[in-house]
């Protein structure tokens, strides 16, 4: 077969790059560091924002819209912001080509320099809290809870993927409060909502907590996160959500007149996923044949596929098969007749599981006799003969197996590769294995930045569920509140 | 009332532009030429992305996501695609800011110079030209049916909210044939339906039809249109399907091998429709109170607004009210109870009156007596008062009706100022008038650009349907096939 996979034993991550690929989910674009989301991919995405979209408007959140274009000096005005955005972004200068004078194209107009230069927003927070200014003047003007769907860009140097990409799609949450408290729930509440949309959408397990200092959002006071594990025991966070303070109102000046008539500054949350869930996907599923999908996001959940000698063979099974996808379709289930002919049913197997089709069904001559029909599993790669009669019901129980079938082996590999870790000798040599390693922190960024120079791995995140046991740092011997998540990330 | 709108008659374009704030749908941002979709404007835009998506798909498209930005040379692959977009657009020349030795902020790091400096898409037919080579071998990769949603950036100098931003949302169809006849029959498929989503969807009657080689798209063979008229008389283009021949595969050398094994070229269309659909919806229907929303559009359908004295009455009335409100949502219909005790029911009326609401109900302590309720409809501003026993069912029903009558009111409306004109003497005094003048024309654009130096109206378009009788030229008296559609335009 052409489309023949890197194993992921041999190179996991030649392995997934091919995928991508392949499974004509992406492909790089002739602007570097940019992706052209093929629309096999794109469905998975839209399946994604869709269930996403529905999850934030029944906790109460709109959609709205705010400009691609952020000033230069709107960076600048939150220290830490402008600390980690404005170094890699793409700048616009000018806003207008002209003919070059030799005839040899177009060049930029030196006549149409812009006064301000604008950044390409890498993230919205300066231009909302700009526009929120005009839109709070009193307490019942709040909370404010908006999302948006949006393209940001940030200029990275080492691309790959869906995984870090220069352009990439995401929503971003941007929401206003009058209290502290409130604002705080609310950076929690969307945490709970990524991580069910992760666990019950997605099939992927997470583990939810708090980032510590060194790996905060640049002007959050809190990055809450859900971290997920690759099959190669690398993490991946997969969501955040940031409990802001008054760091985005104090920087646009954004107050609201209280109920007690006195004038407070606004607290803020942002929180955000990206088209890198994407990569969590793949990464937490799929196998050296190629993609697995969870039935819930699957464009195509069930593909029929007749066996033939000849075109009347072919009439007949496809004759036999239509009252079954009807049934499936009036179930909800999105099916697919394969009837190209210009197709052998071998390269269709192999092209079906490259692409994560659930379950795949088959009718030969054989079954055409004997009402027959056979099903095969992407999840198990196992197959069975049943009565083509009612196999619509077995076929859609399938979809809640396999989803919960999926869900369950990420979670145990995830438990197989996770351990507790008490010292640090042991720690190098264990995280050079992958996993979660859970191990005791003094709570400074010090260690944890020795740490990460001398072993690669990060502090995943201060998890709020599991053993809240006291103990000592594995580096320093001083207290530690609870063990922390350590990895090597992507 | 502080909400108050400048009338239509007094001025136009500004009770155009006081609407589109005053009824929360968006503003100009800090931006230059860029506005924020507030969340009650963006409510109505998904709507309508929600709508067209759907057609799309039922038509047999697929989405997809193609890079933001485009490589300056490849603008200029195309001569006539170059001459129209080259101009007045956002230019990337760096990739990096960094803090200003100065202490005075961030400045453009010129160590971070671009080798080519990239554009922010205007439109997409480039990089995506610049993709299917890679897509398309043989006959038996087409035809390729993409779609894309989007944010797109053209400079221009004088903006208004919706009709002309630097940024606006839209889509782009592109798609790839083997011949000319299936590439034109699905630029007319997709003006079909833009038509039909036009008329049935935001009850915008348009006439379609075909550009003058001046008003055509640069880079098409032909540009076909629809065009609505607005009620100060002025016309506005609201979706443009192209037939593009074979430009950009020879821009881009995108062949495929056919079925008698020969290489040729691919046959192109696109296709889009944007956020100026907004303006165009907004001006067709709205009046001096406000919005006029089609119920099919209405981010809320029925509004629902209790009268009282007191908490006590408050509370009778809005426990009498719930059963209206299941019945209405088990119908589908998006309705809303306004129980908020710190606005008055006279601030109410006017703020949903200002938002288009097409359906308000009121009860008050008679009505909370009599078992009844006081229905009014913004279309017509009328009121009545029915037993609220079995009042869903009036209101259901008013769904269509309203869809209905505004439709027909525009369609009135467009009648009533669409006349024929058969000298140019009287052509210059109906112009003035406003409204749609059907003329005959010699088909030269030297004519055309005169009639558009010395009145400033445009062919609109040469209309699919109507009048064919041939005629002569109102101004050059030369043979003319038919009719074609003047007016001053947005």
């Amino acid at each position: 077969m052409a489309k023949q996979l890197t194993s992921r034993s041999e190179n996991y991550s030649q392995w997934y790059n091919e995928l991508v690929v392949k499974a004509d989910l992406a492909e790089s674009s002739s602007v570097r560091g940019c992706m052209v989301i093929k629309p096999y991919g794109y469905a998975i995405w839209e399946r994604m924002q869709r269930a996403l979209d529905d999850m934030f408007k029944a906790t109460g959140h709109v959609n709205a819209y705010f400009p691609l274009f952020i000033p230069k000096s709107f960076l600048s005005k939150e220290a830490d912001h402008v600390e980690g955005f404005a170094k890699e972004c793409a700048v616009v200068t000018h806003y207008r080509l002209k003919q070059n004078p030799d005839g040899s194209g177009v060049v930029v107009d030196p006549a149409a320099k812009l006064e301000e230069e604008l950044i390409v927003r890498p993230t919205s927070e300066t231009i909302i809290w700009s526009t929120y200014k005009n839109w709070i003047h009193s307490y019942r003007d709040l909370p404010i809870l908006c999302n948006q769907w949006a393209n940001v860009v940030r200029w990275e140097m080492r691309t790959r993927l869906f995984l870090r990409t220069a352009e990439f799609l995401w929503q971003e949450g941007h929401t206003a409060h009058a209290t502290s408290q409130e604002a705080l729930e609310e950076a929690q509440r969307m945490l709970e909502v990524y991580a069910d949309f992760a666990e019950n959408f997605m099939a992927v397990p997470v583990i939810k907590g708090v980032k510590s200092a060194n790996e905060r959002f640049a002007g959050a006071v809190e990055t809450f996160c859900i971290e997920a594990l690759m099959q190669d025991g690398k993490a991946l966070q997969a969501g955040t959500s940031h409990f802001l303070g008054q760091n985005f109102a104090k920087a646009f000046d954004v107050t609201f007149m209280n109920k007690e008539n006195q004038q407070e500054l606004v607290w803020a949350t942002s929180w955000g996923v990206s088209t890198r869930l994407m990569g969590a996907l793949i990464m937490t599923h799929s196998d050296d044949d190629g993609l697995v999908l969870p039935p819930v996001l699957a464009p195509i959940q069930v593909v029929i596929v007749p066996i033939y000698k000849n075109d009347e063979q072919l009439a007949a099974i496809v004759e036999k098969l239509q009252p079954l996808v009807g049934a499936l379709k009036a179930r909800g289930i999105r099916v697919k007749l394969d009837d190209d002919d210009t197709k052998k049913p071998g390269w269709k197997f192999a092209e079906y599981e490259l692409k994560g089709v659930p379950v795949r069904l088959a009718m030969g001559a054989r079954d055409l006799e004997n009402g027959t029909i056979e099903v095969a599993r992407r999840d198990t790669m196992t197959k069975e003969t049943l009565p083509l009669e009612g196999v619509e019901e077995h076929v859609a129980g399938l979809m809640d197996t396999i989803q919960r079938n999926i869900l369950q082996k990420a979670k145990d590999f995830r438990a197989s590769v996770t351990r507790t870790v008490d010292t640090y000798d042991e720690f190098k040599v264990e995280i050079e294995k992958g996993g979660f390693l859970l191990c005791h922190w003094d709570g400074t960024p010090e260690t944890e930045e020795k740490i990460k120079e001398e072993t690669k791995a990060t502090i995943r995140c201060i998890p709020f569920d599991g053993d809240k046991t006291p103990g000592k740092c594995m580096v320093t011997g001083k207290p530690s509140k609870q063990r922390v998540v350590f990895a090597r990330a992507y």
